[in-house]
């Protein structure tokens, strides 16, 4: 089970506080006996972490093939870099993928950064479509063999010059996502493939975040996720636990997670399942239900039933 | 919870049947859900093995700080190298212990290996005096920062040109074992150091094996330690699972474990705790209580009382 | 400069005695200051060495991000493993490609092992053809980015079978290597690729070696390459350099390094450029013009032209 | 031969601009043909990066084992960050010294920072003093087997409270160097140690700077350190070559490294063998002869004699 989580505020957090310093740090967890039980699954293939440093910069990544609770250089830039927009990313491998640095999450091109939690069941029947199909400053700069980069460069195929370009409305990147997941669900229809696939994607240009959860299925859940929003997001020393609070009517973090990550369970929304998710430069969370063959209003109660990626 | 495994056996087995291809490898297990839960910890801070490939040969020791179940060179190498003397460890870091390849077991001076499960609690109260008490060579070669690797400096101090004899009896084995853990007792004390100690110790000369069920305490158990014979173990191809094979009277096989290998339980012994195991070159298997203040004879019921390394 | 050896032999040799031990060593000289003058370059992007234990039986590999000289696991490894075909690279990147263990050589797929010294000018512009070209097992096997893993897969796809089969004849491999090298140059001419390519290959199924010094020019020399044969080869003890010695008739072992590895000059034939080389499973040494559009029998005097991979 | 370069400045720099992207940087230039063969030897043992962001902030460490060339997180990080005073080191290990990175340079313990080119001729036969010499913190603080960290450790030791003062007067740190100095040369004395040693050390506590060029000798030269100050330092996006701007008589950048960094040789002064370099905060530059048995004002005219490190 991969794990993934993003971080969007007006003012910035000291990665530390929300990366490496908590108990509960969705990276560094697999130390802690007790959560570790609850997932029952290591997540020791390598990890990545991507922020942007202030709006309409480019982003910076820091990507390992080793687990991250034990990577000093993380724990020592954590506590210096500041950023209030991060993705972080936490891996465990699926047969036959290589662990390398070309494969972890997240990936970044031009001014877009992108991971995934799940996996496109199938994927190596539509590869060569998907590859033949993009254009080729993209099929070029992909490195790796996952799933996931090649749905970003999919992604970034639906999009006009996404290397120069440093800002996208919020519609074009939920039109770029919706049309990303279209188009792998033809491909996959094409080829038959009966393989239950799980799109949990999240991108940013920066300013905006879109993600999704969604599952080519009508019945079963997808990936989990969730997302919290508040006035501040931070860890309690003493108890290393994190907390929402919620101070005013003031809006001014909003954070996505493959789970959630405060006891508080009352302060964490379920993103329903094949639903996508905008948080808008201002802040504001806006939740599309997907309206394609694979849209149930009435999916089943079985929440948060977990898949792997 | 660090864990290791050794293997001694008449006939040589490949080390892919032993370590990589069984679905519950102690080494690789991090990616079976199931076994993780039960165990509730991630042994993700790197792993080693060492084996010698006919007796009276120096060993070869592999380690690495990637996750045993992501080097694709151990799978490899792992398809290639039989031997009839394994040494098996993986490990989960301590709190402040650098995760790198100099702290990774197994260790080799000459022709001596060794690897080491649990911690010594204050170690760092005794760390200088044991340095202090070695022979120049012996501290010189001290590569890293961990307590086994000091304890195992402190075993070849008892030993006379450990460096380049090939050859020592079990018997001498054992003798510089007990003194190893007296030794450090008498240490801990001296420094007042109330915590308890775990000293499942594994030497070997290519020869014969001893190792060591061990714990500072009278009342409460040490970190579990098993052990099974017969005449041949491998691993079924369809399930993963391992099988001691009881084929006749021969015993051409001892395992040491820190948990059973087998879902046939009836296969494996409890090694006492506060207790030495000798195995001979002609694979006998012997215990010896381990007689002094810690020693209890009625020590209580609750078994296979985990212990965190 | 990347740099490539191969050693054919009927009686194995102990790696350290090829690899890690000679002072002179292919992939260890970047520590030694006088040779690495000559070089002008360090090959610290990795590594890989591949061998065969037995004649007809599948090959391993050994590959690493960090230098050779820095690999402890490869040096323990070399004093253990004793092989009679050996293959051996030290690789320099070039711009653009990642340093990751995918895109070190040698590669393996079923019994065949490839490893390539030089660079295919502008594969950029003939790669999605190449991969179109290929079938889809092979086109799923890739890993990389690398043109030589390409050119690889090309080879392989000039093949019946090739993850099978575990015998080949020395005339098929070599016809599928001339075929490699057509198709590249058909597709680099389509492209309009002005730029010249560096072929230096080497194939084998564990029993035959191909490989060939190839550049696509008719003017220019290709990378150095050169072979050595004779009844042993070994390196002295006291002053770390090699030796071929020449005690009778019979051939027993052959060579094949991008530069010659003894002081004695006159031990070393060149490979003249654009030719093939075949070792034969019985060790005999066989060279072939290419004759193609590059072929010109009265190419320059100018010797050595290095060239950068 | 190791190197290192220290950067410091009214106006922090982007690290790309000092470390990765010039052409000539020290701690890239093994890419370089031209460079490389002026030096002889590959810097491929690892590499470390140490940074302050402001003043008064406690420094920030990359280190790793992999050539600082490929390192794409090294890459990446450096277009981000900007700091007015910067430690870089690169290394080539020398015989028997693990490559792991609690071996990379520079350490850091509270707010001190500290690096060093060279080696202690014969520091075994010193080690057990030096540790037993330490008080405890520092003494248990040490994670590593280098001479370079053992003397940061010594030096720690003649400072009152080094791990949790923020502020050091540059009187203070010069003290302490030469003390540690002495000290060294004392012991290697009377462990009769003939061998030469190496001592260019550099320390800060983020606010001054103190490096000495030093050898136990008093005939040869240490190993090649020089400075240059200006009012700007920066590399040419063309050529790649640093370049020392001096547009008024203010001195806002001091630089040292271990040989000149632009090719305008006059703007590089040589610190004289046997000297105390301080850069204190406003940017002053004073030199200090050290006035001990190895001091000679007549020290002959062979410059820049390279010694390895």
């Amino acid at each position: 089970m991969c794990r993934f989580l993003l971080y969007k505020s007006n003012s910035p957090i000291l990665l530390a506080d929300l990366l490496t310093r908590p108990a509960h740090s969705i990276i560094m967890q697999s130390t802690n006996c007790k959560l570790r039980m609850d997932m029952g699954q290591s997540n020791g293939d390598g990890f990545g972490i991507g922020w942007f440093d202030e709006p309409r910069t480019k982003g910076c990544i820091f990507t390992s093939t080793l687990p991250a609770w034990s990577n000093i250089n993380l724990q020592r830039l954590a506590e210096k870099i500041k950023s209030g927009l991060v993705f972080a990313h936490v891996r465990a491998t699926t047969g036959g993928t290589a662990t390398s640095e070309t494969n972890c999450h997240p990936w970044q091109y031009g001014n877009l950064m992108w991971m995934h939690n799940g996996n496109i069941g199938g994927f190596e029947a539509i590869k060569r479509r998907l590859q033949n199909s993009l254009r080729e400053e993209i099929y070029l700069w992909i490195q790796g063999t996952t799933d996931s980069e090649h749905a970003f460069a999919l992604f970034l195929n639906m999009l006009d010059d996404p290397l120069h370009r440093t800002e996208f409305s919020h519609r074009e990147l939920r039109q770029a996502m919706l049309r990303t997941i279209e188009q792998i669900n033809v491909w996959l229809d094409e080829a038959g493939i009966a393989d239950t696939s799980l799109m949990n994607f999240a991108v940013t240009d920066g300013q905006s975040v879109v993600c999704t959860r969604y599952i080519t299925s009508s019945e079963r859940e997808g990936a989990s996720l969730f997302y919290s929003s508040g006035s501040e997001f931070r860890s309690e020393e003493e108890s290393g636990q994190y907390r929402m609070v919620k101070a005013n009517k003031r809006e001014d973090v909003v954070v996505v997670a493959s789970e959630p990550l405060t006891y508080e369970r009352s302060d964490w929304m379920v993103i329903p399942t094949n639903t996508l998710l905008v948080i808008t430069p201002r802040l504001n969370v806006r939740l599309y239900p997907i309206l394609d063959q694979y849209w149930n209003p009435h999916r089943g109660r079985q929440k948060h039933l977990q898949a792997c990626c």
